[in-house]
């Protein structure tokens, strides 16, 4: 541990990494990953198993319930999500008056907190099993209408009629866009949903269970967990693929770029993980659907620069590509812009935020940590 | 540690209180509190050396910049302050669409999210000193402002013109009621403010610091931090305290509420504090104030009900009041109602919240704990 990540604490006191860097903080039966095997299991499903047998609303279920829903809870989950989808005038309004070129995050922040207010008197401690599920819902089937009227008013085109006979990933689709994609375009959005839905103890998953743990309300939680998700060392991170990827510009230029930019010592956007020290199994699921997908698509330039680059790296530092360096690729294929990336991936993880929020209101400890104090000594007098 | 407070780790992992309770998780130089010397130290002054010394504006200075301003920086600190003071027309329509029984919590964390919004792309990573000294002025000069706006669009008044004459306690008095106080009010608003503005890694702070780590903006932490506030585990608690006395009311009746309470082994709200194992040093100086202060107030009943639990707790528990304890009937006197103490309490922390934010910035390393993984085993399949 280098000096810069550690703290020098006093005997008896446990040293830490900063940012509790491999500490563990608490237990739960959500998310388990195996970093240095590749796995990724949600409530002991694997994505590999769960991709393409379910879509997203069951892997939602799963996360929030701990079961995959049988074809009657399914039913009725499904109907009550989808009559959950609204966009209030209030928040249409405040939509409005947004300047059209914020960051698209900052816009679902607000409206996920607005959303909250409209509730008349939102008790904080709610914790009444009812009233969270009801809230849930609310947040998961509003966010990605937010997220498409966001963009239809910036571009100032008219917001599609809300339906009720689309799943999620089609029904965003369609409000963004306007018009009902194929099944295979689809698939792989619900794919994305599910690949990004829940990923342990992350920042904006650990800011989500670190606010609802003073017993305020769900929405005061996944407002927090966007604003984290902003950040480019986490979600943010995503946005950064695109212009990278234009920036080589062609197959050919993959090899001299990639050298130069290694014997610079800087780093390779989507290259690598935390985590994984083994390929990501997510970027893995999605390479593979892709390869497919290519032809589908009206250009599939990103999608051979991204499979060029992985290989480079892959033989040179033997790093492995990890799921923005896939999913940006296939946002952009379909026309989404860059600053869309991560307000998708805020759609996707409101299934892993709020699985952690439930869990961590049973646990009823408010985090409180400590910290060293290594400021001026005390007794200091006002001059 | 009881089964519920702990989680069991395998061999070689740290084992941690839930909720990080008692574990050292960074170092800082803002804040040292000893909690059984009675003990509050910002950056090496006691908040008895503070109180009534210096403004509450001198404190934020000394927060976020770590000395007490020059009389030529105290100039240019409070200038800037002042002329950040705004109410943009979008924050305006903002509030008047919020439901007039709304909590003011969702208002506020609403407004500061949408005050991000309204600056034109808010880069997500402007770790640049000025830009967030900017954003920090503007965030602490305009909370105020919204609290005040908030609850005058509610109760049906005019909201009055901004000033730049006045100092923040002053000034947020004026807004509130349409008219200047006499200067004990303000001297004992602006001590409220110095007494709340900062305390370690509380849960809101511990947020604040949790989000800017995603080099997310000051904006998102912020957010966060007042959603965290409004828990009733934190901010939130002081709320309760005037339905108690209401319940209590007449000091007569102290002493058998008292004896009822302890006999159903029921908590005796704003008594005791999970790092004050003796006196609150901020409840001390604010009880001695009050003292003197009640002769200027219409009503005291509140301070003279809470002055007699106090000394009961003591003689039979050795149980001192916390600040909320105290804060709660001066607010009252003054006639500011109850779902405004937690907005108050945000006002005054957000001096502490920025600071924090402004030192993790420095930090660089991402908050991104572990989780022990005690759910269904690998291997399920999708049947």
């Amino acid at each position: 541990m280098s000096e810069k990540n550690s703290i020098t604490l006093e005997q008896n006191e446990v040293i830490l990494g900063r940012g509790l860097r491999g500490t563990t903080v608490d237990s739960s039966s959500i998310c388990h990953i195996e970093g240095d095997k590749g796995l990724l299991c949600y409530r002991g499903y694997s994505i590999e198993e769960l991709a393409g047998k379910v879509n997203y609303e069951d892997v939602v279920h799963l996360l929030w319930y701990g079961e995959l829903p049988s074809p009657t809870e399914r039913e009725a989950f499904v109907t009550k999500m989808r009559a959950s989808r609204m966009l209030p005038n209030e928040i249409l309004a405040l939509l409005k008056t947004i300047p059209t070129n914020a960051n698209p995050m900052d816009a679902i922040r607000t409206s996920i907190s607005m959303l909250g207010a409209l509730e008349e008197n939102t008790p904080p401690d709610s914790f009444n099993d009812e009233v969270n599920n009801e809230r849930a819902l609310k947040i998961l089937a509003n966010l990605p209408i937010i997220v498409a009227a966001f963009h239809r008013i910036r571009t100032d085109k008219p917001i599609p009629e809300i339906r009720h006979d689309l799943n999620e990933a089609a029904h965003f689709l369609y409000l963004l866009t306007g018009k009902v994609p194929n099944p295979n375009i689809i698939s792989t959005l619900d794919l994305l949903y599910i690949l990004q839905a829940e990923h342990s103890f992350n920042n904006s998953t650990f800011s989500s269970r670190v606010i609802i743990s003073s017993k305020t309300d769900l929405y005061s939680a996944i407002t927090a967990a966007i604003g984290s998700l902003k950040g480019p060392l986490h979600g943010g991170a995503n946005q950064g693929i695109i212009p990278m990827l234009k920036d080589i510009g062609s197959v050919d230029n993959v090899a001299p770029w990639i050298h130069d930019k290694l014997a610079k010592k800087e780093l390779i956007m989507g290259i690598g993980h935390p985590v994984y020290k083994t390929y990501d199994p997510r970027a893995m699921l999605l390479k593979n659907v892709l390869n497919e997908f290519s032809e589908e698509l009206e250009n599939d330039t990103w999608i051979k620069l991204s499979n060029a680059i992985q290989q480079i790296m892959l033989e040179e530092k033997n790093l492995y590509a990890n799921i923005d360096f896939y999913s940006a690729p296939v946002y952009h294929s379909l026309g989404i812009p860059s600053d869309l990336f991560t307000p998708i991936f805020a759609i996707a993880r409101t299934g892993g935020w709020i699985a952690h929020a439930f869990e961590q209101i049973k646990n009823k400890s408010i985090y409180r940590p400590k910290a060293k104090y290594v400021g001026a000594p005390s007794g200091k007098k006002v001059s």
